[in-house]
Order: C-alpha cells, then sequence, then structure tokens
C-alpha cells in the first residue's frame, strides 16, 4: 500500500498513489439484495460497470505514477459515498466537491482533504466555517479581489485561517483570473492573506471538451499546466505563498505529456467517462462505465422507432456530442448486456419516452425487440445522467447480482 | 364549491370544475420556516410564484368552463403534494401522472382518481396492480395488441378488470396508434377486453410545441380533438365501449376553440409556464411562475459576463427555445424581485456555474452587480427545471416569507 498522508496540515505534500486503496476494511460491505439482478432491476435505472469504473480511475493514476502530482479526485460525477470510498487514495482525500452539499456529505464520512473548486459567495462562507469546525480540512477559490476580501474578513471574524486558491482562467471558459491579469492576482493574494490563507493556484482547461485531435488536446494541457506555473511564479515573484498549482480536467489528464510543476491534478468524468469524452478521444464506447437501463413500451414500425420508457428524466437533456464530429443525439443504444448496436440512437426525448431510431443517414435498422425487452444507453454526460438518478446499480461483468451505491444531489 | 364525483366508480363522469377547491381544510398549513425569506434563501434554489401559479389554473379551468370537460391536472410538472393540494378539483383528483412513483405518491395521499399516461410495459403491471389495490382508480395506456394482451392476461390473472386507454397518435408526436391503423385499433380494444376493461381513447398533440401562430395552434387542437373522436367513432363502430376521450397538451388547452365530444383535458406544463410556452405564445413572460434563484461569484468583465453559482444542475441542460424564434439560451435573467433585465440572458452553463451575459447581436450590458448579489432565471422548461430540485420555495407577491413545498422524482 502507498504511503498517504493527509490533508490535515497548512499543506498536503505532493503523494504518489499508484493504485487505490481497496483493502477490505475500507471498501465495507455494499448494499447488497439478493433479489436484485440485471433482469430484475426496475426501469429507467442507472447501471455502473464495476471493473470499467476502477480500470478508468487506474489509468489516470497510472498517468501521474512517479510524476509526484497528487490525483485530488472530482466527486461532483459520482456524489455518491460507496464510488468515493473505493477511488479515492485514502479514506480521508484528497478530493474536489462542486457544492457544499458533497463538502457535508464526503466530510461527514471522514474525507476531510477537500477542496470546493467553485468561486465562493459571502452567503457561503458560514457553511464553510461550519465544516471546518467539524474538522474538514476545507479549501475555497476566489477569482476577485472583493471576494477575498469578504473570505478575509470572515476569517478574520471566526478566527480561522480559511486557506484559499485562487482560480485563474487559461483558456476563457468561465471563471478565473485572466493569465494578462496578474497584478490582479496579486491583489487578491495579499487581501486573502489579511486573515485568510493564501494557498496557491487552481485552473480549469474547460474549453479542452471543444477539441479531439490528440495534438490539440496535448496543447490544452501544456496551456493549462504552463498557465498554471506562470501565475504560481507571479505569486512568489511578489513575496507570496504558493504551494499548491491545482489543474485539472478529464480532457487533459488524458493527454498532458507533462506534468511538472503542478501540485495536483483535479478530474471527474474520467471515473464513468460517456459519450462526449469518446467524442474527444480519450476513452473508447468500450470503457463507459456508464448506462441506463430502459424497456421497450412501443413502437413506430412504419418509422422504424422503438419507444422506450426512458426520456430526459433518465438521460438528462445534455446533448454535449451534437456539436462533435459524431452527433449521438441522446445516447448510444446497446443490447441489455451492454453490447452497442451499430447506428442506433436515442433519436428524441421527452419526459418519460425515449424514440430510438437508426442514426439519421445511415442505413441501420432498429432490432427487433418485444414490449418489455430492455436495451441500455450510453450516455452523453456522465454527470448529467447521473444528476437524474438516486442511486447506481453496479455490476460485475461476470454476474447478474447487483449493488445499490446510493447518490445524493442539491447544494 | 362544484359537485365532484370521484374516479372509484367505472366511469368518472365529466364534471364540471369551474374553480379550483380551495377550502382551508383541503389547503392545510404549508411547511413553514419563519427564518426564511426571499432574502435568506440559499442559492441555487426553485422559486414558485403562488399568485401566477393559481391564476395560470384558473385560465385554463376557464377555457373548459361549462363544456362538460374535466380537467385532469397533469401532475408530471410539479410532483408535489402541496402543489397538487391546490390545483385539484378535488383532493382524489381526477389526475395524470407521467410514472408510478407519482401514482404512488399522489395515491398514498388519497389521489385515487389517476391515470398513467405513457404506455405500460408488462413488468410494471405488479405496481399497477398493488395501488389497485390499495384503492387507487389507476387507470394505464397501452398503444399495441401485444401490449394489450399482457395486460388482459394480467388482468385475468388478479382478477381484475384493470381500467385502459388506447393511445393513438394525432401528430406524428411519438406513441400511439397511426389514425389510418383503425383495425389495429380495433384489435386493441379487442384483446383488452379478454379481461381487462377498454375505458377509451387518449391523444397528445406533443407536436404543438413546435408551432408558435396562433392559427396553426388552433389546429394543431382541432386535429388533436378530431383525431380522438374519429377513433373513438372507430372503437364503437366495431361494437366496443369507449366512454373517455382525453386529449391535451398545455398549447392546444389553451389554443383550442372547441372541446366537444371530449371527456377529458390533461396538461401540466400550463401550471407553472416557462419560456418554450411563452416562444409558443400561449403565455408572457409575466405568467410564468417559476424561477431559479441565483448567486453571483464573479466577473469576466472583459467579456461583459457575471458568474452565478447556477448551472445546469440547477436550471437544468434543456435548450428548448434553441429552435424557437426567440432563442433564450439557458434563461432569462431577472433581478431578485422577477422582473427582467431586457436581453440578458444565461449563455452558457456548466455543472455549478452559470455565465450571464447580453443576447448575442444586441448592445445589451449586464448590470453592474457585485459578488454576492442575487438574480432569478426564468428556465426554458418548467418540467425539466423542476425535476432539478427536491423543493419548491413559494413567494406570495406581496411577502418575502417562503413555504416550502416538497417535490419527489424517479420512478
Amino acid at each position: 500500500m502507498p504511503q498517504v498522508r493527509h490533508g490535515t496540515g497548512p499543506l498536503s505534500k505532493p503523494i504518489v498513489s499508484p493504485t487505490p486503496i481497496l483493502d477490505r476494511a475500507f471498501v465495507s460491505a455494499m448494499s447488497s439484495d439478493p433479489a436484485l439482478t440485471l433482469k430484475t432491476l426496475p426501469t429507467p435505472c442507472l447501471i455502473v460497470d464495476r471493473r470499467k469504473m476502477l480500470a478508468n480511475v487506474a489509468r489516470l493514476r497510472g498517468r501521474l505514477a512517479g510524476t509526484g502530482v497528487t490525483l485530488r479526485q472530482h466527486l461532483k460525477t459520482v456524489k455518491s459515498w460507496d464510488v468515493a470510498r473505493q477511488i479515492l487514495s485514502s479514506p480521508q482525500g484528497p478530493a474536489t466537491v462542486s457544492t457544499l452539499k458533497e463538502a457535508e456529505e464526503f466530510g461527514r464520512r471522514g474525507v476531510s482533504d477537500l477542496l470546493y473548486a467553485v468561486c465562493i459567495s459571502p452567503q457561503k462562507l458560514d457553511r464553510v466555517t461550519a465544516l471546518r469546525r467539524s474538522g474538514v480540512d476545507l479549501k475555497i477559490v476566489v477569482d476577485s479581489v472583493e471576494a477575498a476580501r469578504s473570505v478575509a474578513e470572515h476569517a478574520r471574524a471566526t478566527g480561522d485561517r480559511i486557506p484559499a486558491l485562487i482560480e485563474i482562467d487559461v483558456d476563457g471558459h468561465r471563471s478565473g483570473v485572466p493569465l494578462s491579469a496578474t497584478d490582479r492576482l496579486v491583489q487578491i493574494g495579499k487581501a486573502l492573506q489579511e486573515g485568510a490563507e493564501l494557498r496557491g493556484i487552481m485552473a480549469h482547461a474547460g474549453e479542452s471538451y471543444d477539441r479531439s485531435d490528440p495534438v490539440a488536446l496535448a496543447e490544452a494541457a501544456e496551456q493549462e499546466r504552463v498557465g498554471a506555473i506562470g501565475m504560481a511564479d507571479a505569486l512568489r515573484a511578489a513575496g507570496l505563498p504558493c504551494p499548491v498549482v491545482s489543474v485539472g480536467s478529464t480532457p487533459t489528464g488524458m493527454s498532458a505529456r507533462s506534468f511538472a510543476g503542478i501540485t495536483e491534478f483535479r478530474a471527474g468524468v474520467y471515473v464513468l467517462f460517456d459519450l462526449v469524452q469518446a467524442g474527444i478521444g480519450v476513452c473508447t464506447l468500450d470503457d463507459i462505465a456508464l448506462s441506463v437501463l430502459a424497456t421497450v413500451i412501443g413502437h413506430q414500425r412504419e418509422k422504424g422507432w422503438i419507444i422506450t420508457d426512458s426520456g430526459w428524466t433518465a438521460l438528462s437533456a445534455d446533448r454535449g456530442t451534437a456539436s462533435q464530429a459524431v452527433n449521438q443525439y441522446f445516447g448510444v443504444v446497446c443490447d441489455e448486456r451492454g453490447r452497442p448496436y451499430e447506428d442506433i440512437v436515442v433519436l428524441k426525448v421527452n419526459q418519460e419516452h425515449g424514440i430510438v431510431a437508426p442514426r439519421p443517414g445511415t442505413g441501420a435498422r432498429v432490432p427487433e425487440l418485444p414490449v418489455g425487452a430492455r436495451l441500455r444507453i450510453l450516455p452523453n454526460h456522465a454527470c448529467a445522467t447521473s444528476t437524474m438518478h438516486d442511486r447506481y446499480y453496479a455490476l460485475d461483468k461476470d454476474s447478474d447480482e447487483v449493488e445499490v451505491w446510493p447518490r445524493f444531489r442539491g447544494w
């Protein structure tokens, strides 16, 4: 088992964790209902192939092995303790979250080394303080002087030097201090230091989702890495501390040629993968660990349609592949065991209906499946599809037995 | 109070319910937390303007008043008992649901006259029977001979003549027996009668969502009405019963010039309305009772962007206005009190980030709002946005006090 340090000190030194900790005391018995099998699951429902999930996690760990870079798993995709405890480096983390609800849910399970990777608003600071007082070493994020000042003021008022990262913008995706705005960056750092603790830099190369060429993806990763290092250096040149240089996205994690100079890497969707990531080219359809089980409820045979009970409440309305080279509509249709039918997609969805049809422009025909037959659908976006469900049903490859892994949602 | 008959007999005779029953015993005290006000709500969260909601319901009731047509509220949009008890004609219904979970949730609250308006699959019949044995007069839907046979077989095995409607397809939208296939319709009716009970015809003019011209909408409504009546006549001509002729959609409900010949009307989204319905032209922005409260977490001032804490987990990924004359992107941005800013929309969403920006092509500029300021966002699709939340926070116009109306989801 690798040596693991937990993030309760002022800085978690980068740790090398080539494999997840999977001793049996850690991964305790999952909820198991002997009556539940692939054949008896109610539909629609959400299925995870556990082996694929663990292989995906091992792949990114393998890429980071020996680099000295910590894998700070992003738990926003799975929002499930039963998944988290299988993929974290240790029961205490480190981990990334996208909501305070996630921080509270994982924090009360003992995941103490957490980064809340969305810029904080002042109204949320009381919950941050409550979490930190409960023993969770929660780090937060700001990207403006005004937010940094409110964090510092709150830190002074509560007597807790809340650690904060400054989000930077490496590619124009959404939040963050532009790379050109080093003066502002330093002002934010100084404002934080007036009571809170400047912990470092955070970057997310969100625009990498719009690329699909391996060279362009490697460039996006390099842009993320170099941008973060440059901003960290700007802080240090101003006499400010910057122990953490945190970057990450699934496409850049799978494509980076170097992790030099960064201290931690964050990624989440790669744990399950999805059609968007397959379209980007960082996984294959066979790597996708997530699918929606659906039942045939009717046909429009004249049109070549199968109607299923899985609409957008089950699949989500996410159309992330619409702008990719291969439009997968609302999902790729597979047989009940998860083997894709060629060129059969979920063409349209309503609230509780999915229309399964040949991909437009192909000569494909839907399989002959009676009412009551079952299908599996690979989703566009693992985060969005997961959010529509309260639990995963976990399958191992060689068994039809199912474990229930509860999920949560909300803020 | 109008005289109301509950659907426990073989047929609920059409009832006229010009106004919802709102006596104080029925609408008992809602959950109320004196500490919760518009100013203190955590974000993101979902707000309902109660007066607008009740006005919307009164509007469709007004259209149906005097026609002899029953309003069978579709509860798929709200999935909340606290809403249902304010909008149903009686505590027992009638109501429409889109999942068996809805039937179970509303059934255990006493809503006994229910139509599950999605074609049944054989695996779900045990739950139908359990519901019916618990006293819920649940009606189901089929559109194929094979499904009708399995329902009849199940009905014989359980000794319960399950009432079923045959779904017909009036506009090519998704499910249903085509209007040309009267032979198949009669076969389905006969198959049902071998143990179950043929209760009637169900139609949904889903393609009306793609129209926006009032004349075209009235035509869609007429197509729905005439199609249903024609198929009902085809059943009767074959010597089969057809007491119920059930049609409905929000656009056709708001546009129909006649309800003659139908016995009940179903609609759901009109209770809250949304940007898609405003784009269709059957409501105004001011009629929309639903909004998402969001907090400013940052800016990209060079780009004219405000970043909020409301991404697709709060708004849904639904882009229903993308194909309309006015693309509302991911929602129309309003001030904290719900007054729209002109040409300010949620341009992009990520999981927990929303990018507020001027509508492309306009010279609009985002308002000056600091980190921590709050906004409200009118959503594209009330059903989809509601599904992302576990509760509504209900506001009355003249007060900042908030009631909590829990929601459920799942199947």
